[in-house]
């Protein structure tokens, strides 16, 4: 997703915790692309990480004006099969990280003047259904999409937007989509595809959406 | 927004029920984006009518791939000071005209193997909300947000996707905008974005989803 | 569902279309109750019909303080299959006749100071579902239930309460309930507690709700 | 709330952190009713703790067949004045603390065949509202609302039902009220009358369900 992004003219950082390898290769794509890219490191969950993790995006690449928050542990498993530290590593991954960032990125954005906040979500997940299966995980994403309505009414007047995109599964996904809409996953194409439209100017007055990218893939009542 | 669509390189058809000057008008513009365009005439509400407004339109200008239902008469009062017809004028100007269009439309883009339909909802329909005020155009609305994701789910495994667009207020309102988000309401550009985006190609694995189009204009708790 | 409020000792006004013998049967078990019961007849979806039921109603028992908006037609068939004129007796059927007799009631609870409004919604219609089966009835239903706290929001401060009950499938179904919550539909007595819940005096601050009766059937994520 | 539990004949332990004075005193409250009842003491947010605490209630009262999760933090401020560390007492105190209690109490309900859970939401919390004010812990009842269903959809062939209350402000709150529907909060009655509602016979296949308690103090569009 993130080297749609690159393509489309923005220098990247892209964020680690251990996969270090793998970052700087895609930093090294995006480069292809002819823009700036760097790797950061640093633990989401935690306020000091986050905010030397910003200073050093910063010094590298300039101000923050887009931010995508896209970590998301998904501990797997039914809702009373997980322990207690797996309910944490979904909630403090998914929203705390999104909280964290947010109120980060916010700062050099209001400065600036001008700024984009994409949430992952996940589909599905807005609606008042049962859920079982990895149920911490979905409440945490359900927190997200709240919180993206809440901060887009913070910043309902700056020249910032707030929005989520919710996939089911991408293309990654070891599930069977034998079933899924068209007998297939998201592509990561399929994703970035609305995190380029929020980004754009065309969709500056568009605030606080969430866009699932899951074919329509329904439930019937 | 339609001359969006004809700037992106569509064929158009403008349907009217009165405004026959409009219309052509509106015709005429679209012409100058290199494309065909025609207008059509009839009551939208009624099966018959339709069914031959659709079949004007295909000799004139081919199968129909993209359908947008605009049409969204909204009588203006409290809930009990509007006449029964009143409730009638919008549920059936708003639902039942998305219902016999869409179903007409579905048969030419299930027989060309592509298709899309985008609906406009209204921004806050989704909610919760109580409206005292146009109640029955918000219920239609809503009926219609809710029609967007059974439609969606019909056509999951076909090249059609159904989509919805939720402006507030559009910057030919009458209402004071002062108030809301930057001070202005949407602008057609504004709202034409997410309908361009849904008809691309981009976004063929994006059904039954709903963006609305108020900068961000949400309720607080 | 009417017998168990007689039992509370409710006086009650069984109201028919055609099926004047069962009207008449279910007064008479009524008044075994020890209180007075009469039957009305009229078309619901029409104003002036509406007007001269209460009228009949008042003059027989007396002030209307409790109305039960139960009418509810169940065209069966998918959307696409239905008639425009099947999706305009499920709307008209649902959502009309609770808009005229709620207007039509409320002026007399608000002249006696006292008054409760129990809405038939249907179990699942609030969630965003795809619903191509009998989807006019769902839609309605939907708005029925909107209006429910449209209502509730315009009595917030009478001593008015308007909720919702929303059963899914009755004991008197022809549906299979093998696979339903402890394999068996609602009883007449399960939907008639929370009705009665609701008229009571211990529910006098709570209004706008919509409680499901089904077992806790939720679709699962 | 609690006494109208031991008014209706229940046994009831009254768990508290620190105030040990002011349970002991509720459950001598309790015993005026001619029921039995004790004080437990833990951090329900501790597995550990929330295991011994339910044996010392077994080992006192018997088998646990009615569940209030009643324990709330609610860190007052906006989402970003908030400290990680409220963001976490919020969410630990509402969700977790359900989250245990709930797969603790399920043991014995299941073994008895009987059993009832209340959880406590928040007025407000189902919709798709912006929350800039408290954030955390709205955004953790909507948790546990969606908890609330996912309880009620794995016990839904058990004779067992969840169920959720949802106050706004109650009568010892510290808010003014004056613009509140009628003038007041809601009162301990108000609150317990659902309750009771729910854990009644009369209510045994009805689960899964939210009743708000605020008078029909909703938002207008």
């Amino acid at each position: 997703m993130l080297l749609e992004l690159a393509a489309a003219g923005a220098d990247v950082a892209v964020h680690y915790r251990t996969s270090e390898e793998a970052a700087a290769e895609t930093a090294a794509d995006a480069r292809d692309h002819g823009v700036e890219a760097t790797t950061v490191e640093g633990d989401v969950t935690e306020p000091d990480a986050v905010d030397s993790l910003f200073s050093d995006c910063e010094s590298e690449l300039g101000d923050v004006d887009i931010l995508v928050n896209a970590v998301g542990p998904l501990p797997q498993g039914r809702w009373d099969e997980l322990s207690l530290d797996e309910w944490k590593t979904a909630v403090e991954g998914c929203l705390y990280s999104t909280y964290l960032c947010s109120q980060r990125a916010l700062l050099s954005m209001r400065a600036a003047g001008w700024g984009r906040i994409i949430n992952f979500g996940v589909a599905d997940a807005r609606d008042d259904r049962a859920v079982p299966m990895n149920f911490p995980y979905f409440a945490a994403k359900k927190a997200v999409l709240q919180f993206t309505r809440t901060l887009a009414y913070d910043t309902q007047d700056d020249e910032i937007t707030v929005n989520a995109v919710s996939p089911f599964a991408v293309e990654n996904t070891v599930v069977d989509v034998s079933e899924f809409p068209r007998g297939r996953a998201a592509t990561f194409e399929d994703v970035a595809a609305p995190i380029l439209f929020f980004c754009s100017d065309a969709a500056a007055y568009i605030s606080g959406q969430n866009v699932a990218i899951d074919g329509g893939r329904l439930q019937e009542a």
